[in-house]
């Protein structure tokens, strides 16, 4: 993954004969280059895989959306947003640069990641990168991660139901997430039933996700997760764990997992990796 | 011009059976529906038209154009890049909602570009739609708008020489009006000498509206633009106008609009909306 992401950095197109900014490739590469845990590429990658497709055009279709996520994570960081001054144990990007810098970071890797998405080698046929397109704007706007954002940062001053604390989660992170399971399988040119048991898997994978990060949220320590904890409590964030508990929590964890095994079974022993992540998406401890 | 950019905000699409956050709704709503000048699209459409083509698709490419112009007002208002109360005579969207609200409307309007300029209608062939959206990516993020904003706010700083001042603008303005004119006759199907030649058009009515701003925030009151002026000079930016002085500023417009006018003169009768935007980009006083 990382040597694409630095070379669609490097390579970042440019309108006519004009110039990058070397400040702004700087602060784009600190929020990318961070050694993330590519979870979402990772997804991108082992879907198409399981149908038979590996190449680079894949990898660049994985990069689109890696972009998506550091935008996001560098705009949330934002002292407007939840203030955070570490991300992954490294200063984050209005902390190492400036705001204005780590604003216009984030809305030039939103943008640069419709140009990766378009890119000839993700799908030979226009039609096919037209939807992924589409479906990648669906995911990060108001219906879906951006919406997501907005939503969370308003029930710091409310109390939300549970439907609404699923909502705002299914939007703000499952979003991508469905995203990533389904853009790996209409790369890979995946029969219909395919693509939605893998949208499926995608959205359960998120709910596993959310619920985790909740989990870890109340009981790890700022030392391993390289970040503050104890702040969605903190914030007054409604969280399902805050509703149910931590035990509930993890019963819950555990029939999600069950389920996306299942999902995957028709596959045999190939979507043994996808199981995997889905497994260490549910017990991670970072 | 209203009506499409008021019902692709009102069925802004959504990624699942999610919901659109209303405040959000509200801020971008508040960021597009203020009365502009609607340059970009006007040029779209009269581009198109001087092609033959008229029709929704075009409008609905025009407004993708406007959410990119409008998000970058949003962000480019914040109080960490310009810090300005006041656009078009309003309070700007951080002022009427709040930072947070401001940038993810600025984040979520950039994302809903993206969406519009892939629908169906923009045009039936989706080649033409993929390059229309790789070249929106291109015009909006690093190497064009977003990255001439990094130059504007690092040539607060220190001084710029002519070319770096031409190169900031033609990136900062330039690459979405220059966009807006190519885009137009793209999506009529024209001869790529007749792309190449509204190109070159597009990209004099970018030096021209550079220009007569750089004049406008020397010469005019706030009472007449609805914006704070003098202020590029109180920042320290350097601009053309603070180089050559006024006079050399007019004369180099009005050779631009004489350029401009010969571009057009293949056309005959039929460029005469094309002429005037050209010329009321040149001698707006607002």
């Amino acid at each position: 993954m990382e040597p694409v992401l630095e070379s669609l950095l490097a390579d970042a197109p440019l309108s006519q004969e004009n110039e990058r900014p070397p400040r702004l490739m700087a602060a784009m590469r600190h929020a990318v280059l961070a050694g993330g845990k590519r979870l979402r590429p990772i997804l991108v990658m082992e879907v198409a895989e399981l149908f038979g497709r590996q190449d680079d055009g894949v990898l660049t279709a994985a990069a689109a959306l890696e972009f998506i996520h550091c935008y996001s994570l560098v705009h949330d960081d934002l002292p407007a947003m939840d203030d955070d001054d570490l991300r992954r144990g490294r200063p984050t990007v209005h902390k190492a640069f400036d705001e204005a810098t780590a604003i216009l970071a984030g809305d030039a890797l939103l943008t640069l990641a419709f140009d990766a998405i378009t890119a000839d080698p993700v799908h030979e046929d226009p039609a096919v990168r037209l939807v992924l397109t589409r479906e990648l704007s669906r995911a990060a706007g108001i219906g879906g991660m951006a919406g997501g954002q907005m939503l969370d940062l308003e029930s710091e001053s409310r109390a939300r139901s549970e439907q609404e604390i699923r909502t705002l989660q299914a939007m703000k992170t499952g979003a991508l997430l469905r995203y990533a399971c389904r853009a790996g399988a209409l790369l890979a040119n995946a029969h219909e039933g395919d693509v939605d048991r893998l949208t499926r898997f995608g959205e359960i994978i998120g709910l596993a996700f959310q619920l985790a990060d909740d989990l870890l949220d109340v009981e790890a320590s700022a030392e391993t997760t390289g970040k503050a904890t104890g702040k969605d409590a903190a914030a007054g964030k409604a969280t399902l764990v805050g509703l149910h508990g931590v035990d509930a929590t993890r019963a819950e964890l555990a029939k999600l997992q069950a389920e996306a095994t299942a999902l995957l079974q028709p596959f045999g022993e190939k979507a043994k990796p996808l199981i995997e992540l889905a497994d260490f998406i549910s017990n991670r401890n970072h």
